[in-house]
C-alpha cells in the first residue's frame, strides 16, 4: 500500500509538494490542512491537475482536529506551513502518527513543543529537507575534518526578491564553526531558484561543493524520503542528516 | 626584428612579465628598471634561467635617466612597478618611446603626468591588462546594453591573504554603473590566483561571464599584446579596450 | 496598444510561450493555430489560468488560412510548431504580416519557402531565441577574434532523455569554426533544463561563458523582443544576432 | 624532530613534491633518487633555490641502494618515479622503511611487487594522492548510495596536450560502477592545471563536487599527509582514502 500522508500547507511550496506526494506511488494524500478557506471542501489533486480524487482540503479555523486525526488517521504528518502548526497536531500523536516538519523559521516556543512531541513518537525536523542539501552540509563536515586547514566560504545564490540571507547557508556557515557574518555572500539576481556553493580553499588545490535547485518539487521528495525512513524508528527527534546516514552503513 | 621593451618594475608580477617579454619571439627587453640595487648591473635572463643576455637590470636611484633612454632608446617602456615611476620615464618621450601602464592603483597627480605624456607619444593605460578581463567588461557592457533588465552581480575570488576588494572587480561594476558596496562579492580562499565572475540574472535565464587566472604571466602577454598594438598609434591616451575592439573591424 | 501576434504550435514549450505572450502588455495574442484537435475553439489564456480572453485557438486540420489571416490580421506570427508550417502562414504576407520562426529542425524545401517568404516581407529566424543564447554566440565570436590562439571547447548540459547533441552547441561550434564532432560535450542527467558552457582556454587564464536556462518562458520573451524588433524593419531575411545587435549602435 | 624521507623521482612532479618536503617542518628529505646523472652528488635544496644542504641527490645506476637504506635510513620511502623503481627499493623494508606510491600507472608485475612489500611493512598506494582528489572519491561514493537514482557524470578539464583521458576521471567513474566510455567528458584546453568535476543529476536538483589543482605542490601536500599517516600503521597495503577517514572517526 505505501504510507498514508497528511500535509500541513497548500502555498506556494506546499501545493508542489501535495503534487509530489499525490503522484509517488508510495505515498497516499489523505488530506491536507491550509490557513485560509481558499478551495475548502475540494480535493487538492483536482487542483493541480489530476482527476482521481486525493488530499481533502480541511481549513485550519473550521477543523475538528480531534476527530480528524481519530477518524482520518495518518501515518506521516508533513509540515510545510509555519511555526504555530505544530500546536494543532500534537494530538495527533495518541494515534501513532509520525512528524515531518520542515519549517524554516520556528519560534523558540514552538520549536520546544515540537520537541515535546519527540518524547511520544518519532519527529524528523529538517529545515532544508532536501536531500542535496543535507548531503550538502554533511559532506563539508567532512572535508573541514580532513582538511582542518582549509579556508571555507559560502555563496549562495537565489532570485532577485528573496529578501533575507538564505537560511541554508547560515545553517552550514552555523554547523562548520564559521563567522556567518563573513564567510556567506548573498547574490540576488533574476530568477535563480536556488543555489548554494561552499567553497574549500587550500593552498594548491580548490574543492567546491554545489547544489542547485530545479524546482520546489524537490523539497516533496525529500519530505517523502523522510517519510519513509521515519516509518522503522522508535520515538525520538531525528534530523534528515540522520535519515541519509542510515543508509550509509 | 620585434619591438625594443624597457620595463620599470622588477616584483612578483615584474620577473614575471619579464620573462614573458625574453621569451617572445617578437620583442627583446632591452633593460629593467627596479626600486631597489638588489643584482643591479645583472641580466634579468640570468635570473630566470635563461642562458643568453637579455635585460640589464638598472636600480631607480643610481640611474642617469636621460643618458638610459638616449644611448638604450626603446620602442616602448612597460611599467608595471608602482605610481611615481611616471616621473622616471616622461623624459623618454622624447625620444620616440610609447608607454605601455599597467598599475592598478594611481595617486590622482601621477595619473594626470601619465596623461600629460600622451600629448606628446602613444600612451596605453590599462590596470587590468589581461585579454581576458578587458574581455570581460567589454562583453559585459555589452549585454547590459541588450538586457538592460538583468541583475547583475559579480563574485570574485582570490588567496586569503588579498586585502582589499579586487581592483577589477570595482572596475567592472563602475563600468556597469553599479553600486559597488552592494553588488560585489569577494571570497578570500586558500591560493585561488584570480576568478572575476559577472552574473546576469534574468527571470527566466542566467548568463555568466568568468575570467580565472592560471598565473601571472598572463599580465606579461596581456602587456606586450598591448605594445604591439600601441606601435601603430599615433599620440594619445588608449584603452586596452580599444587595443581589443581594433581587431574586430 | 501593442502588437497582435498568431502563434504556430501550442505544446510543450508552444504553450509557455503563449503564456508569455498573454502576459506581456506590449502584445495581444489573437489567435494560436495548433496541430490536433484539442481544445479547439477554447481560449489560450484561459486553459493557462487567466480569467479574460485571449489567443483563440484553431486546429490546423479544420482552419480556413485565407479567412484567418484577413479577418483576424496580425501583426506578426511567431511559428513554434514544426518545420512544415511555413506552408500554412505563406499566405498572411499580403496582409503585411511579419513572421518569427523559432523551428530547431528545419527540412531544406521549408527553409527554403521561408526565405522566400523574406522577399515579400520581413522573417526573423533563429533556431535559439532566447536572448542569452544569441549574446553567448556574438560574445564568443568576439572572444575568438581577440584571441585566435585559444583553444575552444563546449560543455552542454541538459535532462537525461533529451536524446540529441543539442542544436543550439552545434550552431555554437559551427559558427566558430570548429570540429563538431571533438570540441562538444554532451553531459545528460537528471532534469537539467539546459545549459551551455563555451571555455576558451589560453596558456595562462581560462574564459568561460555560461549559459542556464531556468524555465522555456525564456523562449517567449525572445520571441516577443525579435517581434518588437521586426515591427521597424523592411522585408529581408534577419537573424536573432541582428536584433540584438541593433540596440548596441 | 619529523619523519625521515627519501624520494624516488626528481622530474616534474618529483622536484616539486621534494620542494614541499623540504619546506615541510615535519619532514626531512634525507635523499633523492632519480633515473639521470644529472646533478648527481649535489642536494635538491640548492636546486629548488634553499641555502642549506638536504635531499642529495643519487643517480639509480650507480647507487648501491643496500648502502644507502642501510647507512642513510629513512622512515619513509616516497615514490614519484615510475613503474620498475619498486624492485630497486623493496630492500629498504628490512630496516623498517614504510612506502608511500603515487605511480599512476603500474605495469601488473610491478604493482604485483608492492603488494608484496605490504606483507613486510606498512605500504600506501595511490594514483592520486591528493586531498581533494580524494575527498571527491568518497564523498561521491556516498552520494551515489544516498540517491542511487541520479544520473552521474564526469566532466574533466586539463591543458590541451595532456593527452589520455584523466586517469583520476576513470577511477572515479570505475569506483561509481559508470561505464567509463559513455560519463566521462574530456575538455582540453589552453593551461588548465587539472580539473574534475562529478554531476549528480536529480529529477530536481544537480549536486556539482567539483576539484581544481592550483599547482603540482599538492601533491606533495597529500604525500607528507599520507606519510605522516602511514608512521602509525602495521604492516598492510592501505589506500589515501583510508588516511583520511581515518580522521573521521
Amino acid at each position: 500500500m505505501g504510507i498514508t500522508v497528511g500535509l500541513f500547507g497548500f502555498g506556494k511550496t506546499g501545493s508542489v509538494v501535495a503534487n509530489e506526494i499525490i503522484k509517488s506511488p508510495d505515498c497516499e494524500l489523505k488530506w491536507v490542512v491550509r490557513k485560509t478557506k481558499k478551495n475548502e471542501g475540494l480535493y487538492a489533486s483536482h487542483l493541480l491537475g489530476h482527476e482521481h480524487d486525493e488530499g481533502r482540503i480541511y481549513s485550519a479555523s473550521d477543523t475538528d482536529f480531534e476527530g480528524l486525526y481519530k477518524e482520518n488517521r495518518v501515518d506521516v504528518i508533513i509540515d510545510f506551513s509555519s511555526s504555530g502548526s505544530v500546536d494543532e497536531y500534537t494530538g495527533a500523536a495518541k494515534f501513532g502518527t509520525r512528524f515531518v516538519s520542515a519549517i524554516s523559521n520556528y519560534e523558540p516556543g514552538d520549536l520546544g513543543r515540537l520537541k515535546e512531541l519527540s518524547t511520544q513518537t518519532a519527529v524528523l525536523y529538517s529545515p532544508n529537507i532536501t536531500l542535496g542539501i543535507n548531503f550538502l552540509i554533511a559532506a563539508s563536515k567532512v572535508l573541514q575534518k580532513i582538511a582542518p586547514q582549509a579556508d571555507i566560504e559560502i555563496v549562495e545564490e537565489h532570485f532577485r526578491d528573496k529578501k533575507d540571507v538564505s537560511g541554508t547557508a547560515l545553517r552550514i556557515a552555523e554547523d562548520l564553526g564559521l563567522d556567518k557574518n563573513k564567510c556567506v555572500n548573498s547574490v540576488r539576481v533574476g530568477g535563480i531558484i536556488g543555489k548554494h556553493e561552499v567553497i574549500f580553499g587550500l593552498q594548491y588545490q580548490t574543492i567546491r561543493l554545489i547544489h542547485e535547485s530545479l524546482n520546489r518539487a524537490a523539497f516533496g521528495q525529500g519530505a517523502i524520503y523522510a517519510a519513509q525512513w521515519l516509518m522503522k524508528k522508535k520515538k525520538g527527534l531525528y534530523t534528515m542528516e540522520q535519515a541519509l546516514a542510515i543508509k550509509l552503513g
